[in-house]
């Protein structure tokens, strides 16, 4: 299983440290709001939610509400709750994606469905939705809202394109792209997009960070699916091979059944579209993946989109923040986990 | 199966199309806005959607934001999206149920999860969930935001509660009050309340609306578990006996279990709590449920919170719609189906 994707931009790994120090003080107020708005009676939700949200992700999409809210000069609280929010309906859309794929670990822990049931997961889901949902209301700005609830539903929109997808290895690059575009990069566009928006600044800088925020999340969602064939499952925190053995069609498999040979397209085919998985079929995928340079040309093409997301801020003069966003694509793109 | 609940009121039978006619019109406007807004380039959206959308309920709540929006001599367009946006939240609700309850069944036809998969109700009812609150946001009222969203997190909470209350015999009235507040009174109140909330009417009709709906909804509830022990499953559209089989604890099973005697207690807690049902115990639970007079007192109870929910609409002077509003009270309460 000692595959390495080659991320040539590993050895520099710059981190995401700049972002998380700028943002520091005001993250320390979502994380507060965070848990006092997962609190209810119903222990039950505590339990699953904290579950998931105290098992560390990066908070990367709620650190990037903060990050464009302070880049536009905003001096409210109304970015905190926002943040919140974006944080809760990434939450939801994780404990709904495990429901659907049928997952049995997610960021390294037992999945909150093998734990509580599949029930929890889509009840506790729904609940964190009603709540995110609430404290965009309580910040009162209607273009933010506006921006979040198109996201949720694009964000559902894509995740049934998505299974619609799924087991079909004619998908092409375009529907791929459109598939992430929706389920993962939406979300990172919004999270963006609503920082100079409550700080009221000019359509252009909402649109930069919209746009800055959709490239990142594309770029991130492509390496993602790099690293589904390529990480180690310790860093990782989900099993290497999930997307194989799901029958989930990324591009790594797009690119190897464009390239590929007749042969690899039939692997393909009984695998993915089949469902029939043998022993030693991933490393199989692994190897036709290899010898169709699939997986650095899915990070290549990551490159390409995070290039994008650092032009989009092109507009911005130099400053520590624009420094620390340029800093997370690059994190992005060449993370190792 | 012929168990027959004595509905005292079923002669009579006073029926809802004072209520239909009256909103007639505005509900076309709702169901192009239902029909437009399941639109999506991803065909299975509409299918699944549509599938259950227009396998025909009642539309019970989004006629009563229409109606509370007339009662309240609104003049805007407003509440037609806030109707469609409240029969999107109940239909993702619906959606997601299913798949907790593992249901095969939903208003007389196959539930979408068997025909599309979990998988395809989890995410439509994502879908329809973010287009609600879209459409919401489209009206531009902050206050029936807060008000709609606050019921999506309790709905999500009640399910919660039933979920943690379920296979429990030692359910007290009270904890069932709780959760059928919660799951399904709290939509009704919200659907009511946003009425007089956009047509800008004082607090006091705001508050009388939103008692309306909160009874209407618990008087229906409270009839609909006495109907899943006592409807003809052609009539009823689900199955008698649901409940029973998925170990839901009800207000006929919370009375039995108070009322009954050891005997009783130990079969429900053999059938309910344990899961062991063999053929002839759905009409030993109804044959204990009569013996104790369970279903006539659900019943009962329900006529107090129809009660209620009439006397809320004190406030208001005699007119069509309070008449009509009225009448829908007894149709609840009645309802032979």
């Amino acid at each position: 299983m000692g595959v390495v994707v080659p991320f040539e931009e590993r050895a520099a790994e710059p981190g995401i440290e700049a972002l998380v120090s700028l943002v520091a003080a005001d993250m320390g107020r979502v994380n507060e709001m965070i848990l006092s708005r997962t609190g209810s009676d119903v222990t039950m939700i505590p339990e699953v939610a904290n579950h998931l949200i105290s098992s560390g992700g990066k908070r990367l999409r709620p650190m990037l509400t903060l990050a464009a809210g302070q880049l536009s000069g905003y001096r409210g609280d109304g970015h905190v709750k926002l943040a919140a929010s974006v944080e809760f309906m990434h939450t939801a859309t994780l404990l709904h994606d495990d429901v659907v794929d049928e997952s049995d670990m997610r960021r390294g822990k037992i999945a909150a469905r093998v734990k509580w049931g599949n029930e929890a997961s889509v009840l506790v889901g729904d609940f964190l939705l009603g709540q995110a949902f609430r404290m965009m209301v309580e910040v009162g700005s209607l273009r933010a809202l506006e921006i979040l609830s198109d996201a949720a539903a694009i964000i559902a929109e894509g995740e049934v394109m998505q299974l619609a997808a799924a087991k079909n290895i004619e998908t092409t690059e375009d529907n791929y792209l459109a598939i992430i575009r929706a389920k993962t990069a939406e979300l990172f566009g919004a999270a963006c997009e609503v920082g100079p928006v409550i700080a009221e600044r000019p359509k252009s800088e909402a649109e930069a960070c919209r746009s800055y925020g959709m490239n990142l999340g594309v770029a991130f969602q492509l390496v993602d699916d790099a690293l589904d064939y390529g990480g180690a499952a310790a860093k990782l925190g989900k099993n290497v091979g999930d997307d194989f053995r799901e029958g989930k069609i990324t591009l790594p498999v797009v690119l190897s059944v464009r390239r590929g040979t007749d042969a690899d397209r039939a692997f393909f085919r009984r695998t993915l579209e089949r469902g029939e998985i043998a022993e030693r079929d991933l490393e199989e995928a692994l190897s036709i993946m290899r010898r169709n340079k699939a997986l650095e040309d899915t990070v290549a093409r990551a490159r390409h989109y995070g290039a994008m997301a650092r032009d989009a801020l092109g507009i911005y003069p130099d400053g520590p923040m624009k420094r620390a966003l340029l800093d997370a694509v690059e994190f992005c793109v060449a993370r190792a986990y």
